[in-house]
């Protein structure tokens, strides 16, 4: 178990000042699901007319609480909501035991809360194959309801932490017709994470007024160039969730064409999925990979994760090296279409390869001493078309082999 | 540059006992394209009369040599043959300058044996992106052809390594008709190549008399289950060439169905692949994944490599860590069909995971202590279909990022 993590290099300075959205509630609690002394369960309260939407890992081993949230999303109710999530276990590859826990606590909150079963959403992150101990979370399910609080999403962003080295938050407030919405949300990730760990896990709330429909298509949309656009170690887990929930307390409006909104949503959904690689297993660097005249958006998405992904390239980048014939490498494999003599590659703004070889501008020096940065930014022009992709990513350190076989064994 | 590594803790013993193999000789020198103090470049001569068969890698950015050797293979010649290959320099992504560095040195060759340009094959694996020093081959070509032997197969095993930790050989007769037939194959790799490095390179020899069309479909075919079988880090080269050449000494006649052939050939070439993972960058392990019983064989062969290239999986097992989780995790990620409750995991002989959750007779102290071996073996049943597939691959390893990251910078 990976009791003691440094805090990531990479890690923001505080958690940002997140205001309290109309509608949502948060509680949290310290239920020993697994961990000792620390809080592990939240539960998000939605008020009456929220509308929820949700995109979810297409693992084919994905966990109990996916396939539940996966009957329910869409379905359409007046009703208010709940979101329950524990850590400390996945209750992931659990069989029948494991849906059966899992509807044990979804049916606790319900009852609890006075809400239907199909508006109790759930999401369990931790441990792979182990029993969820669904008793010690519903026990406490009468201190969470005494708790909700309109300002408890910082304590939620914790209690939702598994190896994370940091609790992530992001806020945005967006005018619209004059009006205010608030944009919240909370994640947790650091890769496919750490000892047996797995999921990342994020919770948007907005009080805009938003069909369910329209926010589906809104969140599933954006969430290509945010959360499908990261990678720490190419693992996708049982249990990736992401849920939106749109209480419409601020009495505004929203369509799927609503600009000023997608905007503030895909603001706060980028931040997040940056926070979630900043807190990457290991990770020392923090990488932006922008691939652009490739084929089609499709084809620069493919190099894009070839590069991101691949282990030659990512401890190249532990090591500051700059080492472009790996770029290479990656793009040669990727299986999308390239052309050697058309392919551009930048480090930050110094031009490296051009017209199938090294740039004769190019000065060794100068990339070594571009890679020593923690930020960096990689550019790749295919020169065949007009699709783009970027990516982020973090790089592979001797920290990530630390994490990953040291602890447990 | 890594100068001095310590030889595989999975290397054999000793370089195999290689009987000649009539038609085929062979010479190395010191040319000093990169390394000093070592021998770098290889000849091999073939006999008039000699078939050739090939496969290449198919990276979109492969080498100029894959690119030339590409356009030679299938062609019908009763001339001899020759191979030229260094190490020390990939030639790839160095654009027309690179290609003409080759042809420089591939009609030297030619020249000095008296055999046309499209009979003399070339290869080259090292750096990608420098400027290859073709002189400095040519300059020793009057040695090379001078000292060409029947017995010179290990010192040009020796002479393609880049950061392999040893030289890679396997030899095996088989009788076919009472009469005998050689069969003989060099390798080189260990991994897409520690700094800069990249290729993979197999050279493979017989004196079996063998039509053109024939070596080739066979090559291609056993190809499938031993070099696109293994993985070390999912990064494939740009310069990957695995060339058989069928002297016809023996008077030996050999179609695609001769089945001793077939055996004995897929024998040096499972080998010699195995060979090549025990040498991974890194690895402390050697491990063997069989898939069975999915959907078909094409989905068992994602399952497979899914596995074998996951980092999750790879630092468990360089921890010794049981993780079974982790399978689970790649499985489900891998996009071939799967159904959580019909998978079943063995480590060894010890049933792990069935009916989608840890096997009742399971003992994770039992997993731990198999764990502890340097040869494993994970066995994957999916229960759909009859698909079925073996990769090998090895761990991931703190060496490998100490390889890959912390030198050259």
């Amino acid at each position: 178990m990976a009791n003691i993590l440094n805090k990531s290099p990479l890690a923001p300075d505080h958690f940002p000042n997140i205001r309290a959205i109309d509608g949502v509630r948060f509680s949290s609690v310290a239920a020993g699901v697994k961990y000792k002394g620390r809080s592990d369960v939240m539960l998000a309260h939605l008020s009456p007319g929220s509308t929820i939407a949700g995109v979810l890992t297409t693992s084919a081993t994905r966990s109990a609480s996916v396939l539940n949230c996966q009957e329910k999303l869409g379905q359409l109710s007046d009703e208010g909501a709940a979101i329950i999530v524990n850590s400390g276990n996945a209750n992931a590859f659990t069989g029948k035991i494991g849906t059966e826990a899992m509807h044990a606590v979804v049916d606790a909150v319900s009852e609890k809360l006075s809400l239907s079963p199909d508006r109790v959403f759930s999401a369990s992150t931790g441990v792979i194959g182990e029993m969820l101990p669904a008793d010690r979370i519903i026990v406490k399910l009468d201190d969470l309801v005494r708790d909700l609080s309109d300002y408890g999403i910082k304590e939620a962003a914790r209690a939702i932490m598994t190896t994370d080295t940091y609790a992530k938050g992001a806020f945005t407030e967006v005018q619209i017709d004059t009006k205010t919405v608030k944009i919240a949300g909370i994640a947790k990730g650091s890769g496919m994470i750490a000892p047996d760990m797995a999921t990342m896990l994020v919770f948007l709330f907005t009080d805009a007024k938003v069909p369910q429909q329209d926010l589906q298509f809104l969140l599933s949309e954006i969430n290509q160039s945010t959360f499908n656009a990261i990678s720490v170690d190419s693992d996708t887990s049982t249990s990736d969730t992401v849920l939106l929930a749109a209480t419409g307390m601020s009495g505004v409006s929203v369509t799927e064409e609503t600009e000023e909104f997608k905007a503030g949503l895909h603001s706060v959904m980028r931040d997040l999925s940056h926070l979630v690689v900043r807190d990457g297993e290991g990770a020392s660097k923090f990488v932006e990979i922008e691939v652009c005249r490739a084929q089609n958006d499709r084809d620069a998405k493919i190099h894009a994760f070839a590069i991101a992904n691949s282990p030659l390239v990512k401890t190249a980048l532990a090591g500051s090296d700059p080492n472009w014939g790996r770029i290479v490498m990656a793009i040669g494999k990727s299986g999308a279409l390239a052309d050697r003599d058309r392919i551009k590659i930048w480090f930050g703004d110094i031009l490296v390869a051009t017209d199938g070889f090294v740039a004769p501008s190019y000065m060794e020096n100068n990339g070594a001493i571009y890679m020593q940065q923690s930020e960096l930014k990689i550019t790749v022009d295919i020169g065949l078309g007009q699709g783009r992709f970027t990516a982020w990513t973090c790089d592979l350190t001797h920290q990530y082999v630390s994490i990953n076989a040291d602890y447990r064994s």
